[in-house]
């Protein structure tokens, strides 16, 4: 059994990410590390889980001895713990964002100067469904960020089908995105009983979106708005796209149907999806909609930001790097 | 002191104009009427609600002494009883579709047979902002819905200067805008840590947004999807418009601001808004985003659907009718 | 493998019980059905199950093939069909509580006159940490009430001791502990934020507590107010005992850590525990302080009532009836 | 109109009660401070309100020249800027802990070295229905905290009576009640789906409850336990009484009806209340159930915790020290 340890537990994708490993079938877990809350178990910090861990600070030389990571750091500081890792030979999934955007302008316009450029060329894009081989073959993997991995998946097919002109993406997210720290945005008494667009025009998942769609064949700037909705996890994401020409119906479903035959974390269903039917699941629920008042084609994508959009994923890229069936142990 | 009534008060947005006319300076709430639970106390179906009259069943003899009604009953039923009202001289506030559609072609295509289309052009379209003189001189008022009333406030300052190429509404909403009756839809456990969206391509306020639109000069069909959220009141309408040229901020600001200075229930503010920050009030908030990246520009408007969305919106323009103060009992 | 259907899967119970046999090692799942919505696929109505077989309406023929049958009917409708099943050999856990009561005089005051007072006698009531030896032999177990389940646990040791003079027990509990006929009562717009006493002085499930604390040597009636919360699942008990004599921090913990020694699903916590720690498992989460102030003993116990109240402890009486680890397909 | 500020506007309780006097027909509010935060309008931290006016510094010598002040800071940190206030003349309502508690000894035990024990007792305890005429002539007003005053209110009828042996006290309270400073446990991710007890054995408000039901008649330590749920503001209290004699419903009722006779605030409810019932009110609802099977008597109450339990019962302490009708400014 591979030995695999997670770097940043004590956030809520890498916990998730803990709690899926400790579960899994094919891998070891043998560390948890934190660079605050070392020396706490885990269940101290998230009483719902139950991986009897403790988190610790993260010891290179121990590292050294596993065989992959899962890492769940803040941007800018992923990198840095990433080239150490791979240094030492494991194969590492990284929850950041540091090795999403290929170029690094983009990088560097969004977010900081970036510490390992170098890297950049060895890292494959882990959205699992685009970049299944890459993945397979991979010792980096950048997992996608959440917005991305519903955004990208509800319009891949569009794209390579050369049929966006224009998009408009509307996502409405849990507060589980915004992470643990607390602060006033995600305290309760902010967030029950109301609904807030955030980071309008400006919201750094949308180069990755955009590099994603080029590479698609739609190089279009999407229009991308978040909203905090009252709820834990999930996301959902309405994308209405005015075509480059007349969809029926029939078509669209014929087009989804097609790229996504065999998929066995894409769920294509009939009526527009809740975040709900995919909560705790890797699953990406779309459906489609071409609307003849307009002319427009309506695509909802739901996922669970923390499983689909971040964990979960790792884990089914995590599971194609060392041979195994891809949703082993997420089941 | 006018005397008004509430015929159909044991729905959500009749037993708030009922508590709002209650305590209201300038009218006398002399009755409130119910197909179903006439004999209760409205505290029994409402306890959060103060007016202390029951329920009765609606007596046309009695109701003809009265000078005032406002009428929230479900589209098809509201027309005979605003005939029989008008009939007796009263002047009426309808909360139904009946006579929002100025072509009974298109009320008949979206809802019923129109019981009354001979009252069409009676009816004034009450959105109190763009209508404010006709509705002063009316007799009967067809108070817009809770989704019309927020995104033709958001859009009709750029429909209105032509800048309106095409527009995608996205719009978040309570689970009050579904109505008292219990469904599993509105069951708790269907609505909790949930969002999806509904009436996909077939809501029937569209034709209603068209309709105002097109009369402000952007003749567009909208491509309009309402999501149902884990809130009670509150609805929230994410609005991109592709303009018919560029608009920058500050020229977008100064439309708003222009179109709504001294208007007393239109908040512009400088962070888009969220629906808490208007709850229980006649306030519609909006903010604008024109976003360099794409060149579209971005609306927000909050409005609470049982308030300016429905029941406030209605006793302003009841007191437009009689020559009060719009905000008379609204504060 | 056991073959095994559920009788009534189309409630929230007896669709986990359905997901968790379908996912089960050892059990395969043969038949759902339902009395309404036969024809459906499971997942139309719980979109987030997993479960791809249809509901039918059962056949009696059938099912005798069968080894054994989870019956989730109401009181009074459940007796029949569990006759019905035994008499064809199956053995039956059923979720009602039709055989939860022994004396029959206490069943029909509280519910309805019993349709098969033959059968009581041969029920076992199937609180695993209780009565796990008769469970495994039995032929019919009796489930407990979700309530009764975190009362009784809670209260377990401290009755056996014969140190409880007297209790009082505070209930909260989630929505779904109403089930899914949508009412007035479990209507989002009527929950959200919101919290109100239900079934005061009333609840029938104070005699099921009262019957077990009796059997273990503390014959009091106990003073039980559930209140509903705006929560989905879960249950949280605070009980508060005046006990017979003077007991200590270390003594109450003792008296727990001995009596649940080796459950593999209690879980004795410091902190007292939140719903959310326990949701979707079989765990039962357990939290005691002697309050000096008042002498009084204080007892709080977590489940969630659709899991350990209903649906996984069904799954592990099965498991305990034919031979299987206790806590089989729960992980 | 006397010039009134409010000192600590910027907590959830200080910014109610701003809002409360601005509406005030006859305050007139001319000043908010706050500790942090001068310098923003009041909107900036609370768009839901709207009070125009800026959060600024405390300025002593320009509130020299106010008739009174409402201070709302923190325990330990209230009693200096009180005296001054005093000082200068201003009649004070005082929101915090420092001069609640009549024993010097009992507040340092459970709070801080008190700073002004001097001024202990000038100070009338703030429970409007208890202290109605001290209250009209102090200068000095300490308002309860938010469980006791619920909890006083549902049992001061009893202890009154001599009727109470004992007595558990369950209360549940939304998130407001823990202040607005971001922490773990306000986070939403934390509190939504959840329920939790916290300060078990160790609540501060309940020397504060023990020191008045002892005044009242009853020096019976109160087992006291709050749980925190998953809504934003409420309160409910479930008080289990051991009378010291068999009291019936129809006794009990009366006991209560006699009591609160005229009571402005106070509703005797049929059915158990719930937090909604009195969200945004001064009201403190109560229902009682003599319960036959235990011959416990249960009441419950619910207040608006910021409400009743804070801002707007000091406004109506205020109106009453000012001579003016107890519920102006309220309705």
């Amino acid at each position: 059994m591979p030995d695999v340890l997670v770097v940043g537990a004590s956030g809520y994708a890498g916990a998730i990410a803990a709690e899926l490993l400790w579960r899994h079938p094919h891998f070891e877990l043998v560390a948890l590390t934190a660079r605050e809350d070392a020396g706490r178990a885990l269940r101290e910090l998230y009483p719902h889980h139950r991986v009897p861990l403790a988190l610790e600070q993260l010891d290179l030389d121990r590292a050294a001895g596993a065989d992959a990571a899962i890492v769940a750091y803040p941007h800018g500081t992923a990198a840095p713990v990433v080239a150490a890792l791979l240094e030492r030979g494991l194969r590492v999934v990284d929850l950041s964002a540091d090795f999403r955007l290929r170029d690094v302008a983009v990088y560097e316009r969004w977010y900081v100067e970036h510490p390992h450029p170098e890297l950049l060329e060895r890292a494959v894009y882990g959205l699992t469904e685009l970049y299944r081989e890459q993945i397979a073959a991979a010792t980096l993997v950048a997992c996608p960020g959440c917005f991305p991995t519903a955004a990208i998946l509800a319009l891949a097919p569009l794209a390579a089908a050369g049929l966006i002109a224009d998009v408009v993406i509307d996502a409405k997210t849990g507060v589980s995105g915004m992470g643990k720290q607390p602060r006033a945005g995600n305290h309760f008494v902010a967030v029950t009983e109301n609904v807030r667009p955030y980071g309008v025009g400006a919201h750094r998942h949308m180069p990755e979106i955009d590099q994603e769609l080029a590479a698609l064949g739609a190089p279009v700037p999407v229009a991308f708005t978040p909203h905090l909705l009252p709820i834990d996890q999930g996301e959902l994401l309405s994308c209405y796209v005015a075509p480059t020409r007349a969809v029926s119906q029939a078509e669209l479903e014929e087009i989804y149907a097609r790229r996504y035959a065999g998929e066995p974390f894409i769920e294509l269903v009939a009526t527009a999806p809740g975040v709900r039917d995919v909560r705790e699941t890797n699953v990406c629920a779309i459906s489609v909609h071409a609307d003849e008042r307009t002319g427009k084609l309506f695509v909802f994508a739901a996922i669970d930001n923390l499983w689909k959009g971040t964990a979960s994923q790792a884990v089914a890229n995590l599971n194609l790097m060392f041979g195994f069936d891809e949703g082993a142990g997420l089941a």
